[in-house]
């Protein structure tokens, strides 16, 4: 890339910061020759494996993982009309097989209810089969009209994880919502990502749900983005796919399903939450490399210098860090300015004076330089690495304060969702909210508000004044 | 599935022993309504997991991991004449977006060469970028016309390994395709899977390849599967994508490239060879439940017993071990059945007189009983499991031995190659080649054969009678 000159624009240019990082950090190749597909350079699928790593492990804990095939055939996906109604613009269709026109068009995924489902149907037989909780992480394809953008709108979701579970009663099924919620809640608290969980409202919903309860975070410019869904479905789908279980009285029952999933928005999230005017910031969980540790080099001891490196690094893999030592012939600057850009955690310097003294410089890539130590590494490498994920949280969680503001007038809305987005009160009727929208040229994104980050109050709907009304959010998402 | 009855196939009927291990021991569900798409149930799923699982430990040592669209544009794909020749009756194309025709049809890739190389072609500039050796794992995808099978023939290759490097000279690329064939034998030393590797004729080589270098295997019927293939490129796409570098001297060179390749062949390799008329039997490696404890319970102690198999459990977790006790309220001989077909290695049974005499009884998969002292289970255990792994590729040898004959004497080769592979010599003269398959009715496989299983002699022409000629390998494949 050493043609493309320059520096990385500012992160208050959001979208010039954005598209920029994504090769200067070598997350994403966006020149691959179709609209809306990209490459996920090595670097920046080696952050995707740690980061779905955390996913499947939270999930591996009582789900199953496996695979269902791509290609979904138009007689099976045209079965639920609402479901197709939601997706019918936006399928891609294979039409042929070389030269041969296909007798039944296919569909590639644009999510799998109804490559599922059908086999759902053959497996489900009793009660004892209940619950199922099955997931896949797989690529799958929606025909974006829109303007397209890495990772956030893409045409290839390249890393959709998918989870389909299949339960008795529609009781069941909402603990399993709540059970989803709380996973994705877990998940984003080891991305050190602060969410805000609202239930979208009923016009907005999956195609097919009961309802769907979204987790969204805020991104730099204050737009919101949508990264993580969970629908209860109800008995829609299994009544149409025929997922049915006897019962204790030897009757049949139609079952109750949920789905939720995670894309790789979730990475759009990492990268642009973290990130600043250097680069990415990478929290170690899911950092490629935990750990640079670049020699200062003096001539005459350059031996002695290297050697001590590599004793430290030795050491500190031993102890389970993802390290690199950086050799390269390059000025020290170049070095340091490298692995900021790719959001490496913590530098170590090592050099004449610091083998000396016994210790080693730390520069945390939040900020702040301190003399660690060389006897006791380890710990305090732990302590440093500690720091800089509570830095991350602590400035996220600003980052959400600064940008969610309690609106109680409606004429303020303009402004306010021009930075962030706007807590109000509204009354679930829908006319108030076409209000709303119009008043703030922005969506109601969801009511049944659950978040630490601001106070969850009831008030008077700031449309029609009626009381008694939760905390709705209303912004412009991406 | 309780409503399919019955029992497994005897191996010996192989063709009726493979489909129905598929869904006894549930690998794959074969009933997805679209032919050639198979769905993996969780539990091949997990062996799939295991085994990519290695295939990315080999690679990860000096590759790297990416990934790159499905979707590639006809324009992009027409590019190499000699590959689009090999491919394009076997392509599936999107044609439209929703309602929307597309201005360019996309190719669901078949491979990636043509999605990856133009990618190449921006990222190779000078000497110092080489060499690149970069894999992905990704679903791809044939319109096979021919008879389709679970795992072995596939419209949906859910689990391609493909790996693509780039190289300054036709010799470091040579390099590279002996690099790799090291790297498949190792993997498939992993599984206990004997190989027999050899160059296939020209004719067979890969569509736009110097030459293809191919991984085989006996199954139990005799035929060859395929399950693995190394190909030097030479500068076939080079020159077709553009793929220079400058060189010391400021010239621009065409690079040198190689792909290879493993799908989930190799599973289907992995079941065959190992099966039995009871079902699966995986190698410790890849098997995801190890060991099952099954508690052997007499109604008085059953708190007791039950107790000392979760005692039992836990120190065998501890130590690393994948263990499942199985508490269901079956008869142990239905349990016994149901492990064994889901081929974990070893049972431990543990009942009152165990706990008495302070003993576990032992069953290996493989056969043989045998009690081990309480005290020193985890050593002894892991003895176990190393004499399965032993037996497993001992009877594997075995079995490529009593399928591999050296024939000498043309006439002899119809019978044999019903059996299994002919080993002959040949001339590398096409015309008797043909000779060769049609007497046959059987494929030349390939020469320059390497393979401890057989004496790899020189000898003369099998037809012609031309002295010198190397081992060639010939047989009828999946």
């Amino acid at each position: 890339m050493e043609e493309q000159e320059g520096t990385l624009p500012q992160k208050s240019d959001f979208s010039g910061w954005y598209n920029d990082i994504l090769w200067r950090a070598e997350i994403m190749d966006v020149r691959y020759p179709v609209k809306g597909l990209y490459v996920w350079y090595p670097f920046g699928f080696s952050i995707r494996k740690r980061v779905y790593g955390i996913l499947r492990e939270l999930l591996d804990r009582d789900h199953e993982e496996a695979l269902f095939p791509l290609l979904i055939p138009e007689t099976e996906f045209m079965k639920e009309a609402e479901h197709i109604k939601g997706f019918e613009e936006e399928v891609y269709w294979v039409t042929h097989g070389g030269t041969t026109p296909l007798d039944v068009k296919l569909a590639l995924r644009p999510t799998s209810e109804t490559a599922i489902y059908p086999m759902y149907a053959l497996w489900v037989r009793s009660h004892a089969d209940l619950p199922i909780k099955i997931y896949q992480i797989v690529n799958s394809f929606r025909y974006e009209t829109k303007h397209t953008r890495p990772l956030i709108r893409l045409r290839e979701i390249t890393s959709f994880k998918e989870a389909h579970t299949v339960h008795a009663t529609w009781d069941e099924a909402e603990n399993q919502v709540e059970d989803a919620i709380a996973r994705y809640q877990e998940f984003y608290d080891r991305l050190n990502i602060p969410i805000l969980i609202s239930k979208r409202p009923d016009w907005d919903k999956f195609p097919g749900a009961d309802y769907t309860i979204a987790v969204d975070t805020i991104m730099p410019d204050g737009r919101t983005l949508q990264i993580g869904t969970v629908h209860h479905l109800g008995d829609h789908f299994s009544k149409t796919y025929h997922v049915c279980y006897e019962d204790s009285k030897g009757e049949q029952q139609y079952c109750h399903q949920t789905c939720y999933g995670i894309s790789e928005r979730s990475i759009a999230a990492l990268i642009s939450m973290h990130g600043d005017d250097r680069g990415l910031i990478l929290p170690p969980e899911v950092a490629p490399v935990q750990i640079v540790i670049v020699p200062v080099i003096m001539k005459k001891r350059e031996t002695e210098i290297n050697q001590a490196a590599e004793l430290l690094a030795k050491e500190l893999q031993d102890a389970g860090y993802r390290v690199k030592i950086d050799t390269r012939d390059m000025r020290p600057g170049a070095k340091y300015y490298y692995w900021e850009m790719k959001g490496v955690p913590l530098r170590l310097e090592i050099g004449p004076r610091d083998i000396d003294n016994g210790i080693v410089m730390a520069v945390l890539r939040t900020g702040g330089k301190e003399s660690l130590p060389r006897s006791s590494i380890i710990p305090e490498v732990e302590r440093k690495l500690k720091e800089q994920t509570d830095a991350l949280l602590n400035r996220a969680e600003n980052h959400i304060k600064d940008h969610l503001f309690m609106v109680n007038d409606a004429s303020a809305l303009p402004e306010k969702v021009l930075n962030g987005v706007a807590a109000i009160h509204w009354c679930k009727n829908r006319e108030c909210a076409d209000r709303i929208e119009e008043i703030a040229d922005a969506s109601v994104l969801g009511t049944d508000v659950r978040t630490s980050l601001i106070d969850l109050c009831t008030g008077n709907c700031i449309i029609c004044g009626k009381p008694g009304s939760l905390v709705t959010l209303v912004g412009r998402s991406y």
